[in-house]
């Protein structure tokens, strides 16, 4: 099985999403709580800031272990395309 | 206290979050697993437009109940600063 | 005519604009150069950013005039519709 | 001279950024003329999804050339960083 690209920092992405996790779960708390409508907003630009740093983690991952290997074995095209259309989604956000 | 502007939609709001919640876990188990890097990227996608639409929804209730109210009374001011700084953190992502 | 949002600062609005036309023509002449891909690309990034800060500015006039006035008219249901598709539209670029 | 990424779909580019910089002009007649706020911001977004299209074109040749080549030539690693720090520029939007 191909390492995954994001293997080696494996660790870190797991406690970063743990962490994205209980902010959900905060903002569960603050709508329950009635709390005022900016504050709510806040804390999702913050979990939406954190969610980039995990795809960009994983993205970079991914590039220097998925793309290149790829690259060597002659076989780009499919991970390019494959690649690209990750990029895109991210842009747009979904 | 006055209503927040997503008190009528509260229920929905806290489905939604629930249901972004469990997505952030798939996406933790999805890296347990190590999984191919794009299907979990296609994931975190899913949970920023998901996250967005909380936002949206969020927000659309603030400008029709919180930034109607405080114009009608004269309040205008400081409410539109905190919405286009809203506005601003959620195009910005963070 | 009702004053638009923008009127009081039309001028810097344009200055802005006309930068903008600018530097997409900077661009053009590093395609036509054959200039570093990753070069033109953060030439772009750089009227990404440009234009968001035309679109806030536009926006901030936006719901300070028009928005205010229509919710002290008692007219806010469509206006708030129509800044809210708006931002939508922002926050997904297109 | 490396052929850059994008040599092979120069013109089409070219004509889509001849496209942009109109654009961009049109909406100085818009403010010129006083237009509404929100028509002027919904050209804004037609012109950041043209740019964005423009982006993802050229990081496409830039990924399929490029960072292919470097990989080749076992000189992935600078060549990652670069195209994962234009990635996030495009995120964040400048």
């Amino acid at each position: 099985m191909t390492t995954r690209g994001y293997t080696a920092t494996k660790d870190q992405l797991q406690t970063r999403l743990r962490r994205i996790e209980g902010q959900v779960r905060g903002i569960e708390r603050m709508v329950e709580e009635d709390r005022y409508c900016i504050d709510v907003l806040t804390q999702i630009s913050a979990i939406q800031a954190a969610l980039d740093k995990v795809a960009l983690g994983l993205l970079d991952g991914h590039v220097r272990h998925c793309v290149t290997n790829a690259a060597q074995e002659g076989q780009s095209e499919e991970m390019s395309t494959e690649l690209m259309a990750a990029v895109g989604r991210l842009m747009r956000r979904g």
